[in-house]
């Protein structure tokens, strides 16, 4: 016992000893860590960058707006002082919502005729000019509505899932019920159904609704989708309950356009010593067509931004190159995904590491890795510089929608802020830049920036 | 060397399996610990709670609103079972706004007579039905006003001082920057000054005053105070770099009226076991006397008043007391605390763990601790089950303003939720109900709550 306990302080001596070698060794990265998080906390660049863009509006590839994001996206990379900066063409689906969306709740036992606030799911085809009028049958998951059948032929499927507000990850409670917003119109329509209606995915219990992509197959009859907000869905449920042949007329202008080019925006410090090896930070610079994208992603956008920009503003050359990529058409196809994933996995250099930012701008909590276990310990020997942008932790897990598609990373990254309020507003009118806190959203450029200079400096 | 690695790997499996053995020995309290949070985050309770709390109004010591939230309070504890509930008496002081408070910026050089924002802060004496006229002298720190000297009598002194906005724990940067109003009138009347105004002290950049405590000595003279918004600050100072003769005209009805009596709301269920082992949960009922007090400290109130209802709500008999004091005039005199402490070190009752929650209702984040390392080891052997509300880490540090008064408490835990927006709100009209968000407030009860269920069961 008594050489256990010799050994035990000796490894415990050793582990301190080790622990503090790291940290003393990184005295000047201690203070560039400083440096960092005081400048961005002082400066609010990003903060301002983030008002400008929400001003632009949404962000929907192939729409207008979206040309005028990635000239200034383009505008600003080149502005900071990035060695290069270039776009990258991918094609882009091109939807656009239309003038009108109506939805009208017709009872005619209950002598109820009442307008309910619709959105249309991204990609969903219009009404064809009239109104499509249908009785509604209202299905809790998939099983039921198989076990349907037939019965739901030429009738409108809504689809009543609630969020499941009792899970603490509300990425988690998303991914569980958003399946029916992407699948729904899909499974309906094997049945022969008419349309659509999704409880809108969100953790707020109001009347707006949220969008978000759904798919069709070819094999399938493209069948009109569109969601509504928590109160109407709760109300509709209440009515249906009382008149089981309920009808609702829906109007909507949607259109799927012919594919259009269009880029994703790429600016790089290159590398002092390994130029050929490539940190990518990122979000995505498209949005859906509703609010102003502004925690969904322009708080992405503005974190990758600013660790070119902050790393110009304290005169950091960083050892390997260090490339914003603004990704093209996150929301409905991830084709930028793919064209820069095309890109990465064939080229000379070596990706060792992608940082993804696209959970929000709230305040960092932790990073969540797919590398190795060694990768990890090198990570997780950082987190007291990292700390000082609120990180406390980095856990293995999922990264983030663009960046998973590079294959040849070393290790992939997400950036994951406090996410108690981001499906409040995810995809819906309430996405707006008033809702993002400058501090919040300057730590996560901070907290992006430490690392990415802790890799360019140190490698993995 | 192998004989190390062979003791290395000893003491990493033994390691492995008491933390094995902790955790599978708390199969029950990992359930309980997840009940706790999937109650809080379905029900809303305490989130409807601050909701009727918050529509009484402020509730400053000794005014109208104050007796209602302690009715309300205690009829809350009553209604939700507590095995007792009373009241427990304490003199406060009772200071009035008063209907009037104005000021204005006489500019005779400039031409310019503008009427700024200002809140008294609290306690500050009135101008005597009169205007207070004076020449304003602008000071950045106690130094330069000392190096004045006899040059501010008769002036209304001017502090100037920014919040550090770099600082990342915005708690210290309002301890650096808090001085000046607390303590400013006082060094200001050493000189003979007329008046005092300070820069709010608030991390939000626009024209909203934050009041809060300022202090009087019997040998000094009683001068006037107030604050105002940050951009009236800049303004004011800015007119005083082109007009150092510039004047404020200062009217204040404000009055202190004599002492009067209020309580703290004290209830509790009995521990089925060592019922004379006390922990106690609490926050402040009384409020500043602008906004509602949502987040300062109405959200501390709930969390206190959910620990004991969430007990209730999912049957959990503690086997040690717990206790939820409420307590009354943290913010101008904590005579509650002064009144439960001196209760708390003399009764025959063994206080083991006091928890404060003033820190608003935002996500939770850890909790900061005043124990000895083997509690401390104790309580962090929990953090997989505190981790199920958020809590990433326990802390050596500072707890809270209305605990810290007991002497005896074993150990002494403040609850630190999320920090980056609480002094865009403190002490001002920006801490309404509107600015909680449910989940967040809700995960603050859960985390407390499993905590004191821990220390209920375990003891420490």
């Amino acid at each position: 016992m008594k050489i256990f306990n010799y050994f035990l302080i000796f490894f415990l001596v050793a582990t301190q000893y080790f622990a503090q070698t790291e940290i003393t060794g990184t005295g000047l990265h201690d203070n560039i860590a400083d440096k960092i998080v005081q400048t961005a906390l002082s400066e609010w660049t990003g903060y301002k960058w983030l008002g400008e863009l929400c001003k632009i509006g949404p962000r929907l590839s192939g729409s207008e707006n979206s040309v005028k994001a990635i000239k200034w996206a383009k505008s600003k990379l080149e502005n900071l002082g990035a060695d290069s900066v270039w776009l990258q063409p991918c094609k882009v689906p091109h939807w656009e919502r239309g003038e009108e969306e109506k939805a009208l709740l017709i009872s005619d036992k209950l002598n109820l005729y009442k307008e309910i606030k619709v959105t249309a799911l991204g990609g969903s085809i219009g009404t064809g000019g009239d109104k499509l009028i249908a009785e509604v049958v209202e299905v809790h998951n998939f099983d039921e509505l198989k076990n349907l059948g037939d019965k739901i032929r030429d009738k409108i499927v809504f689809y009543n899932v609630p969020f499941d507000n009792t899970t603490i990850n509300t990425f988690s409670a998303y991914g569980k019920a958003v399946k029916y917003r992407v699948y729904g119109v899909l499974e309906a329509a094997k049945f022969g159904a008419a349309g659509v209606i999704v409880r809108s995915v969100t953790s707020k219990y109001d009347n707006v609704p949220h969008t978000g992509v759904m798919l069709y197959a070819d094999s399938l009859k493209k069948i009109p989708a569109v969601a509504i907000g928590l109160q109407d869905a709760d109300f509709l449920s209440d009515i249906i309950e009382l008149d089981k042949s309920v009808k609702v007329g829906l109007k909507l202008d949607c259109k799927n356009l012919p594919e259009s080019t269009s880029y994703n925006v790429i600016g790089e410090i290159k590398g002092t010593e390994h130029p050929e090896e490539v940190i990518v930070v990122g979000g995505h610079l498209d949005s859906w067509d509703v609010g102003e994208g502004a925690h969904d992603d322009g708080a992405g956008v503005i974190h990758s931004l600013e660790v070119l920009s902050l790393f110009k503003r304290l005169g950091i050359r960083p050892k390997r190159t260090v490339r914003c990529v603004l990704f093209m058409n996150e929301e409905n196809g991830s084709r930028g995904a793919k064209a820069y994933a095309a890109l990465a996995d064939t080229s000379r250099e070596k990706h060792i590491a992608a940082i993804e930012s696209d959970r929000g701008g709230f305040s960092p909590r932790g990073f969540s890795v797919k590398t190795d276990s060694l990768t990890l310990n090198t990570l997780r020997s950082w987190l007291p510089l990292l700390n000082k942008a609120l990180i406390d932790w980095i856990k293995p897990g999922g990264t983030g929608a663009d960046i998973s598609k590079i294959k040849n990373a070393k290790a992939l990254i997400g950036f994951v802020p406090d996410g108690q309020r981001y499906f409040d507003l995810h995809h819906s009118a309430h996405d707006t830049f008033d809702k993002v806190h400058p501090r919040e959203l300057e730590l996560g450029s901070a907290a992006i920036t430490i690392l990415t200079y802790l890799i360019s400096e140190e490698g993995i």
